[in-house]
């Protein structure tokens, strides 16, 4: 076979997957197995991998092969799916000078170093310096970006994580979230109050108890332990290649439900990757099609299953065969109730899936401020205090509950939080679809069986992948654009009862 | 400061040294770690790590940049010898053509595979072709740098595992050690006779009762698990980095001994790779320095260190503390019975130290002769039979126990063989200087006191990494070149009570 544009563009684009394979596994062993005396080593590793990825995407000659195989009338439509996203992966390594990417690097490494004790400390005023820098140069690189895209700054940064997803798009359905979800809460809280309060269940769970029970429950929701493994991190997260998936999560002897519901959020990211199409590997197009749409997988295990009532039914049985235990904590009406507590606090990564959406608002109004330069830096505290008070009614004590919480923006990534709350609509747009696809569903799950949601769920996201439009694959799963009408209506039904 | 070509020499070696160190990483993970699925994607991902690593040392102006520093009269000693480095790996590197390398990847790979099953089945006319195959490149390959190097096609295979060491010398001391080793075997053997038979240690030895004992011993040694960890595989090696040691082993539940050495073993490597300067991290010249050395540094621990008596007295009663056991099974002497027990077999690696050279010897003569086009590959197992009954008086009665047993040529690896006879010898003269320089090393070692004896090789090989040449290192540290007179004198000592 002769060689065309094309076939260049793939070798190529294959061997920097292969660069970024390496890099992720690399990197889930340094979460998960390295010996600390290993870390500078591991980051210059991981350094010179990231960097001879970016060579490798803007070797010269790229833009005329990608501008050749544009106009090759012969390619089917996945592989001018894959053109499409080829070039957007060339156009963000490429949109950044050499100097300011490395400037970013080191900013960013610096910032976060100062924040981890600033953040201990509740001293916003010791990163203040780092994070100004910081600031500036996410600044010059969303310009950079915005001028290559034909964007706004705050739309190219956001473009890396959810291609074709616009700021203006997201302020609409935040506006209608900020009116409908403090209503939601205060309703939620009084309902709560009305009940019974949930009981704890108390007592000793060993980690290899714990284990086995996260293994069972993986494997029934369908991950391949032949394509993937299952270790401990401090911070759960789901890694590795579509391959080989790692896995982590984190076991608290005194509290089984905290690590098992980490372990089920990440099982459904690993059922994404675990579901994209083998003929792909490898190639722009056969990677994961968005953040939201990664994050709407793991919600729609997390929240949409492994929080529902009949989950419980069918968990309740086996927390008694692993933890041996018995008696009114351990009902599933119970565990469900513990399980859907809804209770304001100012903690995003502990909040509620009622309250989650204001704190990710707050955040997103916040960064939006920063980078169009409309909020300084130094009077994000002030900021924050005032926009928590306004969504959550809370005032911080300190700035560690407050603006220094989350590693994010100290670390150079801007752009991200919207995706956290994309996915939850998602989620519940998704599942609705696939509960009316499914009349079944509910009494399928009860009995464990999770087979035809993760079927239906691979055919109309997994297998998609990339070559279609994150709009796209929502829209034609679920008979319309996404919006936020199947999260309120999912939220009333849960926590208020209605129906 | 300004760049010069020496600069930028360290910079484009580091970037290599660094691919190199990622593959090491994911190496240790396939066989560590890495579900079976994953496997494809793993080759993949290393296969292009290989392929770049070749091309930055392969970059246009490499070899000019190499000429400029080699005529830099500001480099001190330490740079000079990196420079003299980079230009050995550079010829290395580019002495193939990418076609050849290549074609010698493929027909490893497929010749490896197949040989499995002919092991397996003791049949040598199944793996014959794709054999022959291999045997072909190779002897291109070879040719290809003997031109590069002006060497012999041997003497440039040799080249890559053992720097400056020629074939005619490795066949001056063999001829000795197949004049010296047979009548030694022979006495050891009678001497055995008249001797009581050891006492086989009898029990179930729990894995995890194994693994605290190795890796209290690998501390002892002076193993840090800060920068390192020990796993198991199913074939032990030392991997890693030198920050980040990899160490595995494996556990028979029915016998800790061989699983005990072999951890012992893998330590000696792991110290040499701790040992190595931090100050040349990444660069050629801070690399272990030869094969040869590597090994004499595990045999050095796993040989002349922990077979000794002086170490059974002080393993012994740790063996009571970790396996709660007792008797005449566990006495020291016993025990050091058991692990020098001499015994002429059919396979390498199972081989105890006395006879272990025989077998290397065949295969250093069978190699050679196989690549001078002497020997053809069809006529392999007949030369074998014919080597095994002369050397060590055994017929293999099938293939299998004979020139099908070790994976080494059918993967493409010529000329490795001779490395671990160098490194016994090695060893037993490095061993012998240390105790020269140590007098109280018994004692302290049957105390289990081995810090003086690490420190020892630590400054006289270790620290001294690939800034001289192998025979340099071993002959200032020793005061002599390299002979075999320490080691037949060490043989001579254990297996015939001679001092």
């Amino acid at each position: 076979m002769p060689e065309t544009a094309y076939t260049l563009l793939e070798r190529q684009f294959r061997r920097a997957a292969a660069l970024g394979e390496a890099a992720a596994v690399l990197n889930w062993d340094r979460a998960a197995m390295m010996p600390k005396g290993g870390s500078g080593a591991r980051a210059e590793q991981l350094a010179e991998l990231h960097a001879l990825r970016r060579d490798l995407l803007a070797q010269p000659g790229t833009d005329d092969r990608l501008a050749e195989a544009e106009t090759d009338r012969s390619l089917d439509p996945w592989q001018r799916a894959n053109v499409a996203e080829m070039r957007r992966m060339w156009v963000h390594a490429t949109a950044l000078s050499e100097s300011l990417v490395m400037a970013l690097t080191r900013g960013s490494a610096a910032c976060e170093a100062i924040w981890r004790d600033a953040r201990a400390n509740a001293d916003f005023a010791a990163v203040l310096p780092a994070f100004e820098t910081v600031l500036e140069l996410v600044r010059e690189a969303a310009r950079a970006k915005a001028a290559r895209l034909g964007l706004s700054p705050y739309d190219a940064l956001l473009d890396e994580y959810e291609p074709g997803v616009r700021a203006a798009g997201i302020d609409r359905v935040f506006a209608l979230l900020e009116r409908e979800l403090p209503p939601i809460v205060a309703k939620a809280l009084e309902r709560q109050e009305t009940r019974a309060r949930p009981i704890r269940p108390e007592g000793t769970f060993p980690v290899e108890r714990q284990r086995g029970l996260a293994r069972r429950l993986m494997e029934a929701l369908g991950f391949d332990f032949a394509h993937g493994r299952l270790d401990v991190s401090a911070h759960p997260f789901c890694g590795g290649v579509p391959d080989d998936i790692r896995l982590t999560t984190r076991y608290d002897e005194s509290d089984f439900a905290s690590g098992l519901m980490s372990t089920l959020h990440e099982t459904g990211h690993a059922l994404y990757e675990m579901g994209l199409p083998k003929a792909w590997r490898g190639q722009p197009v056969g990677e994961a099609r968005s953040m939201s749409l990664h994050e709407s997988q793991s919600l729609l295990i997390e929240m949409q299953v492994c929080r529902s009532q009949e989950f419980f039914a069918f968990l309740a049985p086996m927390l008694g065969e692993f933890f041996g235990a018995g008696g009114p904590a351990w009902m599933p009406a119970n565990l469900h109730a513990l399980a859907t507590r809804v209770r304001p606090g100012f903690i995003r990564v502990d909040a509620d899936e009622v309250t989650y959406p204001l704190h990710v608002i707050l955040r997103h109004r916040l960064e939006q401020a920063m980078l169009a330069g409309d909020l300084r830096a130094r009077d994000l505290p002030a900021a924050w205090t005032e926009g928590m008070t306004r969504h959550l009614g809370l005032v911080p004590p300190t700035d560690r509950e407050g603006c220094l919480q989350d590693i994010h923006w100290f670390d150079g990534a801007w752009g991200y939080f919207p995706s956290y709350t994309l996915g939850a609509m998602t989620a519940a747009q998704l599942y609705a679809a696939a509960r009316r696809a499914l009349p079944d569903l509910a009494q399928e799950i009860a009995r464990g069986r999770f087979a035809p949601l993760i079927a239906w769920l691979r055919e109309h996201v997994h297998a998609r992948a990339a070559s279609v439009a994150t709009g796209e694959i929502v829209a034609a799963a679920t008979g319309r654009p996404l919006d936020a009408d199947d999260f309120l209506a999912h939220l009333r039904a849960r926590y208020l009862g209605e129906s």
